[in-house]
């Protein structure tokens, strides 16, 4: 056997630890220079404060050098001030770096806080739900959030201990860019006992929530030749965002009291419509029978946005299109709101014609959801924990709910109330402009979606209010100042 | 205040299981209408076998009914040998459903296994990992998997726990784009320790491993005019399919024995290059300091793909390209090969002129990777025991590697082995059609990649062998069994 040149260069070990390389040493002069590149290290930002120098032991082991030397180079800067022992925590960097660290070249602010200043004054960019995210406020009524301190920690802790005990190594490899079987079987068992979806698991694709849902979509569907994706008026501005930033035209269709205008869906010659038909985003409404109906000879592609569609107080279930239409709708859902957006998981569910583009999508855009998340969620549906979950936040977010429309009685006697049988949060309309309703409300302390973002050609003015992650006091302070300021 | 019409509809009140609407039922025949609609669900599939249906309790309190009209329904089905009572574990669904499921549109074997033919047959095509990953196997030589048996599942789960712990209940709602500022923190201090890079946490962006930011980098220089990201030959073929994908031409530039031929990159007039400086893959070549100097001069963009640097057994350890020529080179890391591919975990640094548009793409992407594994993460990374795991690996590793050339030593003289001072493979070059080497191979239960699938204009036969994740026992069988099929 031939060995090549670049394997038998072995005279030089060093450590990955500031890429120390003991052949630089000067004979007889380890230790100095030893301490020498550790000072450079904190001096230039490389070891910050509160930074941990390995454990001698380890250091001198992995330069081959004996502790001696390496402990002598710690004590050297230990003498001046830079380090400091601190028993068993180690040895740790105290003094400040000479220079100050480089400066990022994005927002001066981008780790810390922002100021409010402006997030209402212009049409809202890309950046705007990260703007809004990061604007201080003392009571945070922005839709689409559930409630978040009900988020099953321990449940979650004690699915994620078995699948640790259980995983085989193997499954901590590649995986299926499709996502986990036994999520994707777990999916399939809930859209049918929950939205009357009669799915096969190997339908279901697990992506990484229903954002980049709409991104792989809107890829599947442009190489099938589909250009444009009408969307609901008023309807989501950051699903419009997405589609667009996808290269989708998204020519907006009017909503009414039973949901969307089919007619004119139809008149607008768009191939395929994104629809919210469990509960209207923003509206609130429900798809009514008659629509489905129209919407079964339509014969478009439908993309559903079933978002919240389990959070269902004083009305009737309503089972998905997908469940009437499988040929002809792509479904998406996701656990953002019920567990937690911070999970980032969501399926999708294609007609058959389109799985391999999708799936392929998938795995250019990641190569699939990570594998532990996805095992410690299929335990949690299979289990029925899940269930007893939402039975539960749906009692909380019902208080929720009945104290925000109370409030709004009390302190927005003006305001019509839309869409609270269900979901996470109601709309109110008024007479008045909404951006300069919302822009006053952050100051006093008061995050609310202005109506009008979400408007394309639709002109009503109002706000989006969620009340599902605030608790009842938030709300009955939030809806009060909110009826100070539109007074 | 008024209420809008979609409001005041709440006389019928229902079970999100199965859509149950009680206001269907006919008079006085409750149960029996229960008991139909279990008997549709079983029979169409939407309960399937296994299911469990819900207590008693649950569903009576949801359909407004007593709980005896649910108890009877139940007690029809087990009559009928449908369903039977498990006692705490509630009613099960045990007969067969009369129609069979759906067909799924994708492949026929898409959740079980798929067989091996045709593997190496034709040119590989997009899903070509997919169907190596699918193909089985008894041992599995595949680069790029650490070993996964080593996965520190215990600290894993106690860094969760603490997390969990004490995580605002905010932080579960929709975050930072950007990643979580913890682990922004966490990865900038690493990359400062281990890979000679300053970098402040606010240009760290965290991703969903290297495959996505290869994604969300094509995009980013396409909107500044880069259409051409020149690549390594043999270079991954991963990686170029990647950036294909995006958009890319990938022209292919020779690698020697000192690493990608700078001139030659500078004669292509490409504007762009993909490198892989500390362990190039395939070859395990470590750039030389004469082409790290060439590629200064040079002054194109350089994305650095820094897959497996922490892996080092007999050489210096080498800082990266990004901390030589920051405003030159986008850099993209991931725990892929530290820890687990698994966690879908990577970060990208770019200089700051590109900080925002990346921001954008990952934030249309899927607005940001999963928070929970990202502060585990981070506290794995600041508390040192990542850098404990990277160091027991290495040890593990390097056995592993010392045994693979051993057993080539032995059973291959005829190859001359490659790139095994570090990383994860090595590479063996003879002179034999390797696609038919790896094709019979795989016929005997081993997984080895072919060095000819990376090639573009290379013509070098060989196999990339992935040593770390096998056990020295299956390494010594699966060499042997290779040095037969090659004689």
């Amino acid at each position: 056997m031939n060995r090549s040149k670049s394997d038998v260069d072995d005279r030089s070990i060093g450590s990955d630890f500031l890429q120390l390389n003991v052949a630089e040493a000067p004979v007889g002069g380890l230790s100095e220079w030893l301490a020498a590149q550790l000072r450079n290290a904190i001096s230039d930002g490389r070891l910050p404060v509160g930074g941990r120098l390995p454990a001698t032991r380890v250091l001198a082991a992995e330069l081959k050098v004996s502790r001696g030397v390496v402990t002598e180079a710690y004590q050297r800067l230990a003498e001046v001030g830079q380090v400091v022992g601190r028993g068993r925590a180690g040895t740790i960097v105290v003094a400040a770096p000479v220079t100050p660290p480089p400066q990022a070249g994005g927002r001066p602010d981008a780790l810390g806080a922002r100021s409010n200043a402006g997030v209402f004054d212009a049409a809202p960019g890309a950046d705007i739900f990260d703007r809004v995210r990061a604007a201080p406020a003392r009571i945070d009524l922005s839709p689409g959030v559930p409630d978040l301190t009900a988020f099953p920690r321990a449940a979650w802790l004690r699915a994620e201990r078995s699948v640790l005990a259980e995983l085989a190594a193997a499954d901590l490899g590649y995986g299926d860019p499709r996502g986990a079987p036994a999520l994707r079987q777990a999916v399939a068992n809930w859209l049918a006992r929950n939205r009357g979806i009669r799915a096969d698991a190997r339908e279901v694709v697990i992506v990484a929530g229903t954002s980049q849902a709409l991104g792989l979509l809107a890829g599947v569907l442009r190489e099938d030749g589909i250009g444009t994706v009408a969307v609901e008026d008023p309807g989501s501005l950051g699903v419009q965002q997405h589609l667009r930033d996808a290269g989708m035209r998204t020519p907006p269709i009017a909503v009414d009291s039973h949901g969307i205008r089919v007619d004119a869906l139809r008149a607008s010659g768009a191939p395929a419509a994104l629809l919210t038909p469990a509960h209207q985003f923003p509206t609130g409404v429900v798809l009514s029978g008659e629509r489905r109906r129209a919407l079964m000879q339509w014969g478009g592609l439908i993309i559903e946005d079933d978002y919240d569609a389990e959070h269902r107080y004083d009305r009737t279930p309503v089972p998905a299109l997908k469940s009437m239409l499988p040929k002809h709708v792509c479904y998406a859902g996701s656990v953002s709101k019920l567990l937690a957006p911070a999970l980032r998981v969501g399926w999708v569910l294609v007609p058959p014609r389109y799985l391999d583009a999708l799936v392929a999508a998938k795995r250019f855009a990641d190569l699939g959801n990570a594998v532990l998340p996805q095992l410690v969620l299929a335990r949690l549906m299979e289990s029925g924990q899940l269930e007893r979950h939402l039975r539960s936040l749906r009692r909380r977010h019902r208080h929720r709910r009945d104290t925000m429309i109370e409030a709004i009685e009390t302190h927005l006697p003006q305001a019509t109330v839309h869409g609270a049988a269900a979901g996470l949060h109601l709309m109110i309309t008024f007479d008045a402009p909404d951006l300069d309703l919302a822009a006053a409300a952050l100051e006093h302390g008061v995050k609310v979606q202005p109506l009008s973002w979400h408007n394309q050609r639709s002109s009503r003015q109002g706000l989006v209010l969620g009340y599902a992650a605030t608790n009842p006091a938030g709300i009955r302070d939030a809806v009060a100042i909110l009826g100070k300021l539109l007074a």
